[in-house]
């Protein structure tokens, strides 16, 4: 258990895992993929944090609410796994950013979960990633991030 | 042919399969999994059906422009494998809706797709999902979707 | 080192690979599955072209960066893999473009990446796809473009 030993030297809690409401699951395993859902920072708590990049969100705030998207995801992998040492690379991250016509800084923002995803699993945590802009998104969230993680066989 | 006969119970007719008109196909292979294009609810008739949320389409007409889409693609998937009861898994949907600068209910929309494919599959149907908002789509359409399937070895 | 030969024979030069400034790489391989992260037409040389289809570039100036973004992943793609014939398919591209709120001309755009991939690597360059609209792109580039590739085992 090195990475919940690990997230425990970070002080960090883990949110609930998020509870799909409709026909969808949060992650399905194909050979040794994991997709994942797109998360919000919500995920989990139900609460909904509305605001939009450029518009009433500064960079600062749609980092913190990617860190917690970040967060809300490692927890769905650790719903889904048991063990988070499962988890042998992440593979992508794609980081959709609620924003305004003239934000441009999404990278900013996404490297929230890109940064605490290396804090947390280190070199394996590494991934290739998107960061793009976004008119709208879901119950109006800053940011939605998806994964595809590579687990041990 | 348990699936073909899941469509006909359900009433379902499938569409013609997409046609690409550029370099690319609608469907690649990997191993046993199937990446698809992006598909449109115009896809396979030559049709389009340009309307945006929370602009001139209802969540009602996007659910059925989403789950239209999803018709195309059932088509385009038996017009590659031949046989839909190869289908093992449908691993991953994202569903991008164009959608006004305030329309936060992309999830409703994108349930159109998510619905048919449970209808459809069964439990094979559920799938990890992402739905976002964007400023525009090819030709105007309210939703398009792509979708990664497993297949049996 | 026939994809070399092909690049030489079109007079196309690659330009440097991209350096991710952040917490992500540019491509991770997972299996014989290559996920890059998403690119942009001013990637290995640091440059930036900032410009919005529907407003202040054409069709043909987009289609233009497309192809520069594909020269960039082709790039990062040498620089991953040694040897780009080891290059087996391009499975997925997924091409994000910086849209006009009526913008509906991305496949036209995306087009540019396609028909570079098709052009160097004849018919494992033909991937699927999928061409959709951002209200934005980091650093405000006209298209970002991810891609998923298939590796010789």
């Amino acid at each position: 258990m090195k990475i919940e030993k690990r997230l425990e030297e970070l002080g960090i809690e883990l949110p609930e895992p998020a509870i799909p409401v409709a026909n969808y699951v949060t992650t399905v395993q194909t050979g040794n993929l994991i997709f994942t859902s797109g998360h919000g920072p919500g995920t989990g708590e139900g609460k909904i944090y509305k605001s939009q990049l450029g518009t009433d969100a500064t960079i600062e705030e749609g980092y913190e609410s990617a860190r917690q998207v970040g967060l809300g995801l490692i927890s769905t992998l650790k719903h889904a796994l048991d063990d988070l040492d499962r988890i042998k690379r992440v593979v992508k991250v794609v980081g959709f950013v609620n924003s305004s016509a003239d934000f441009t800084d999404q990278p900013a923002v996404v490297n929230g979960v890109s940064d605490l995803l290396v804090e947390v699993f280190g070199d394996k945590g590494k991934h290739a990633r998107s960061a793009v802009g976004m008119v709208q998104l879901p119950g109006g969230i800053p940011v939605e991030v998806e994964m595809v993680v590579e687990i041990e066989d």
